[in-house]
């Protein structure tokens, strides 16, 4: 919707050169105006136009970071890489947690068009339905940036690992170990770099006479029962399934919780490997496998990007930066 | 220092007036030399006086979280508590990182007077030095409220659990499986929390006939390396170690990796409590008995205090809110 002066000035029942001079922020009009004024411009989506000049264009020294979570190993080394670059450059994070809810994502990202922060750190949110218009809207205003987790359709920068061949070798790891029946456990939503570990699975499967079908690329749900659900069943299957690829952290350790319901033994009845950026994954029971994502550089290269821009304002939607995650071979994949 | 309207102008040469009207927000000052008085008035910590009220009481629905770290499963458990509330009220959360450092801490503090948020929550670090004369001086000036980490010397909103109880019940827990000669891991710096889960060990000791001496409680270095170096020293003592008590989840994992060089057995050899929220602590080898504090909640009841004191103006000082933990029995505490 396109809101205009006259529009804010109807609906709050104040004078349009009243609405006009809380928008330049004028000593003239009183604060409880201003606030209102503010509140109706975040709450209705505003589109600033030159009156909102004073608003938008001050430096708020503030950058944002959307992600969906703080409870994964990956993300709070990410932010730890953002907030140590932030710090030098002076600048303040403001975080921002989707839980993988779409419509919250957007929301998020429609109010930071108010003018709040500089810039945009996003790694963005699984869902089937993708916010692909608001993040090219968003982009037109502030700097943007993608870590992690991109949207492919969207010109900006972006910082990434290399998800296809970290799991291409994770699965040729496991066929290495023995595996004959392997899983590929996806998170549900149609996300890029889930999609590029999941064809890296596929990529290796094909290259060996292991038939490859539907059901060794399984989506899991977001909710904690149900994924759990699907992956019993899973290592319930009459064909018994000895290897299993976690394409997010959450799952391999829901892969530990279901074999010790099951009394099925890591490695020996079936082998486990996860994306995981987890310090304490040696201490597990058995120690796991991980493909080690270099959480802190990625988050650290996204806002060395954002200030790059900021500060030269360089065009820096052409960038891609790819860095390499690591395997780190443990106990869930050794050999029987 | 007292920073004065003159001294901004002088320094900024610029007139006294300028500086008074960018402070007002005037539309008759330029963006850049607006840009330029906050910019000061951020550095040099200005005391915002009646010239700055129509920065200082406007509304930024911004609240600010400080704390020492990200990758702590207690806090990430309360920024998703401190998150759950602040979303509901449309209001928006900065998380400041202060790494335990407290000139960094402080640093923080001094620069959320210049109006950026609207209340702070803060979870203290450690260290020698205390900051209490910036907690009043902020206290004084915003809503300020302490969770988890507090200052006991500060009158102001507390959200804590009862560390104390936690602590000695785990002490006579450890007791109660054999524990003859018991260590408390403690965090290096001066923080009641800590100071309280001690005492609790303490107590807990002085009610059997073991002898309690300096040497039971040993303070860790906040370095990674220095930690598990201390940690090694008590665990190749002559008078074998066989109870350890970790005050904070990492000093816990510390005592796992230390034992597994040395080939010490956990319960067997040694026996070993951690307060901690990781949800994983059952798949470690062993799984690890944990004293879980109520992290999600207590992150929810800080908020909601602010909130609270935001909107009804009460004065929120004298709330004490005191959450229960629980222990959590596993193997690593298995009676031989």
């Amino acid at each position: 919707m396109n809101i205009t002066i006259r529009k804010i000035a109807k609906d709050l029942n104040i004078a349009v050169s009243t609405v006009s001079k809380a928008l330049r922020d004028s000593y003239e009009i009183s604060e409880e105006t201003k606030q209102k004024v503010l509140d109706y411009v975040r709450e209705h989506d505003y589109i600033p136009n030159p009156y909102a000049g004073s608003l938008k264009n001050r430096s708020t020294k503030n950058i944002a970071v959307v992600l969906p979570e703080v409870a994964d190993s990956f993300f709070s080394n990410a932010i730890n890489g953002i907030d140590s670059v932030a710090q030098q450059k002076g600048y303040h994070v403001m975080v921002y947690l989707t839980h993988e809810n779409m419509e919250r994502e957007e929301a998020i990202l429609l109010e930071l068009r108010s003018g709040r922060v500089d810039g945009v750190l996003i790694s963005v949110s699984v869902g089937e339905k993708k916010n692909d218009d608001v993040y090219k809207q968003l982009a037109t205003e502030l700097p943007l940036i993608f870590f992690d987790r991109v949207s492919d359709d969207i010109d900006t920068a972006k910082v990434v690992t290399d998800d296809f061949e970290s799991s291409y070798n994770a699965t040729r790891h496991l066929i290495s170990r023995g595996c004959k029946e392997l899983v590929f456990l996806s998170t549900s939503g149609n996300i890029s770099i889930i999609n590029r570990r999941r064809d890296g699975f596929i990529k290796a499967l094909t290259e060996t006479d292991i038939h490859i079908e539907d059901h060794n690329v399984v989506v899991c749900s977001e909710n904690e029962a149900e994924a759990l659900a699907t992956i019993r069943e899973i290592l319930k299957r009459k064909k018994r399934v000895d290897g299993v690829l976690g394409s997010v952290e959450k799952l391999a350790i829901h892969v530990y919780t279901v074999c010790r319901e099951l009394d099925l033994k890591i490695p020996k009845d079936v082998k486990v490997i996860g994306f995981s950026n987890l310090q304490i994954a040696s201490l597990l029971d058995p120690p796991l496998t991980t493909i080690v994502q270099p959480a802190f550089e990625m988050g650290k290269a996204a806002a060395t990007l954002l200030f790059q821009s900021l500060s030269r304002k360089t065009d820096i939607t052409k960038e891609r930066i790819v860095l390499p995650s690591v395997l780190s071979e443990r106990d869930s994949t050794s050999a029987n």
